[in-house]
């Protein structure tokens, strides 16, 4: 039984009462989330991991993707940084190797990490047919499945699967006529390559009930790719990617009916614009399935401090909607992240998520706690609500004031040291609480 | 004669053409705005300085501040981060120091660096009076407007003066009963101080004229502080600084009347959600006036992080047409900023207020090109269209691809490189510049 056919009997799971837990909710209400397909989570019959739940009403949740690339092939460089980006709080992780052995880097990362691991099948499926038969467009159905299910019984809790390309979508794209930043999106892109050459409907597509079937095997849940994301501002919206966004939302309701937990994928680069439309759009059209959105980056020339383009896009996805966000780091578009890139995207990407929940959720009282630490000039309060006690530390650690209760900005001259004492009375007594919903 | 006064003459000075010239307009344009008080150009004729205007229809400017404090005094070390942020990108600069001999400092930052540069006048003023009387309290109407015009007269360019502050706005703060985060803007801090013990109106009010008369002398922008900013999420849009507001708009308009360059300055901390409703509160109450916000922060939590936070609601304020950004360094509430955190302050800036002008301007051609770039594979031209080049070139060549075409990202299993073939008709001629309006 998954979490999904679990729920929708009425059945409350050691899963459920987990993440009940974990988001300060009742056990009820995740199950009741769950029933109605706008939750899930992340979960393999064969690996224990830390579970996390991803949808309505929980924390906006961060994933760090890691891998090796056919030009950098070192496992124990992505072990630290699957451990880096869980020690900087990524709540679950993709493990995206392209170079190497797949099979037995993915072991090692599982093994290694307490996070629920995703993962990208046709990485390895088209790796494979490329390495048997010279010709990603070689693939056979019987490989592509093979590949699906040797890593579910690995253990890969949430698989990103491009079922929502079909014959359809690409009509549109050839319709459309312009792409301005290309097939961005290597599983999408290597399947359209695939669909083309062939001549055939993709068959994650044509036979999506067995997809569906291999992830209620092993509880897992199937995310469905986004393989024609905008790669670029002037792709955003367009009529492909909506096109698939469609056929992902549909396919998001049959699976759910099958009893498979589902989740939809979303772009890539959006301008700030144009991100409540898309995450709207994807709500609406699905009943409120999980939404996973890669960034979204709101500009494409910030190369080497791209993940400050996707913090921008991230906070707005967040705020109207988004449920997990892929992060991006500063490495993205120029290189394979390194530890220090992945440890920065991540935090970046927390900071965006509070923003957003700040918002969606109304989970004001950090920062509460944290304004009055401030005005009192509280300092064990300050770093013990602060997202990065740590690096906030070091910070101020290395430029020590003179009077301990100030800092170096302002030293001698703080005003909340000096000249809010006239308002004790009236700014900190009684109404100090006031409006605010604790 | 000031600009705006010469604007309201019809005449067009060789300042506007300057920055009609750098913001690809008619000198007529930017006559048109000027002489309506929505656009300005921080100036001043006893100083030669790379001008730039700030307001509607042009560019969003980023303002990056630097200066001593009373524990780190080190005068090289300031003009290093002047001259750091002016490469980083900063278009103006505000010399706040608070410690060591701030006339002598002010010098030497004004004459190493090419930005036009603002001050806060009240630090020098309170500090003085410290220094002088051994109580901030004591601080004379003389000795004000004496500092006031000693900073105009070495070269300041703008000024951030807290006239709005006055006894209405007291009032205000006293009936609210709270401050979640205190009074955090020093200047303003210390005048509603000086103004409780005196018992007196702000002079900065009272002798409005005056101020207005200063800054005429020299073709100075007033900017008009924001006292009571909010520093804390919790006090976001609070009757105390929504009525300060509402003052700085009166004053905007009044001293546009007597011919001054008017600027407004807004908060501070605001969650997401109201980010909107103050930038267009600013915008319908003064008509326009161009709009200089700190920040502003989405969340009080993510200290050392602060840059980012700041970057996220930047982008959303100048989205809906705040004009002048000013930085946040990862040091913010922790310490004087040192020189990379200056340069990272100034690039998020200008990462998110490129990501706002994408939406305000449609200024899209540079993403336009860099999403070509990206999808032919072209490395040139996508550093050229980096904002930041030199840091995109140094983070790709520490990992440098087997394939010079490709990066370590993805390497030999780059989807452009691969796959794009399948739709360079389809997706490339003819159709490529479709809907783009260049």
């Amino acid at each position: 039984m998954t979490q999904l056919e679990a729920a929708r009997a009425g059945n409350i799971t050691k899963e459920m009462e987990e993440v009940a837990h974990s988001e300060g909710k009742t056990p009820e209400d995740i199950m009741r989330h769950l029933a109605a397909g706008r939750l899930v989570i992340p979960n393999n019959i064969n690996r224990k991991a830390r579970l996390v739940g991803i949808g309505e009403g929980l924390r906006t949740k961060v994933n760090a993707s890691i891998g090796t690339s056919p030009d950098i092939i070192n496992v124990d460089d992505e072990i630290d940084k699957a451990l880096a980006a869980e020690e900087a709080g990524a709540d679950v992780l993709m493990e995206l190797s392209t170079g190497g052995d797949l099979d037995a880097i993915r072991k090692k990362v599982l093994s290694a990490s307490n996070l629920s691991i995703g993962s990208v099948p046709l990485y390895q499926a088209f790796k494979e047919a490329i390495d048997r038969y010279k010709d990603p467009n070689k693939l056979t159905d019987d490989l592509l499945f093979d590949v699906i299910e040797r890593q579910l019984a690995d253990g890969i809790s949430f698989m990103a699967v491009h079922c929502s390309i079909n014959r359809l979508t690409i009509e549109r794209l050839h319709r459309q006529g312009y792409r301005h930043g290309g097939l961005v999106s290597r599983g999408g892109a290597y399947m359209v390559g695939w669909m083309e050459a062939n001549g055939r409907e993709n068959p994650l597509y044509e036979h999506f009930d067995r997809v569906v079937e291999l992830m209620k095997k092993y509880d897992a849940v199937l995310s469905l790719g986004n393989g024609l994301r905008a790669g670029a501002i002037h792709d955003s919206l367009d009529r492909a990617q909506v096109q698939e966004l469609l056929i992902s939302c549909e396919l998001a309701e049959i699976g759910q009916d099958m009893g498979c937990q589902m989740m939809c994928e979303g772009p890539g680069h959006l301008p700030l614009e144009d991100i409540e439309a898309n995450v709207k759009l994807q709500k609406r059209m699905s009943n409120g399935a999980p939404f996973y959105v890669l960034g979204p980056l709101t500009t494409d020339v910030a190369a080497g401090y791209d993940h400050i383009s996707a913090a921008i896009g991230a906070a707005e996805a967040a705020r109207y909607g988004a449920d997990l966000i892929c992060y991006v780091t500063p490495a993205e578009h120029l290189a394979l992240p390194n530890k220090e890139d992945v440890i920065e995207g991540v935090r970046a990407a927390r900071v965006a998520t509070h923003a957003g929940d700040l918002v969606k959720l109304k989970n004001t009282g950090r920062d509460l706690a944290m304004a009055h630490a401030r005005r009192d000039l509280d300092w064990d309060a300050q770093f013990k609500n602060s997202l990065f006690p740590e690096r906030a530390e070091e910070i101020r650690a290395s430029r020590s004031p003179e009077k301990p209760e100030t800092c170096t900005m302002c030293g001698s001259f703080c005003s909340l040291d000096n000249v809010n004492d006239y308002f004790k009375e009236s700014l900190k007594a009684g109404k100090k609480e006031k409006g605010v919903c604790l």
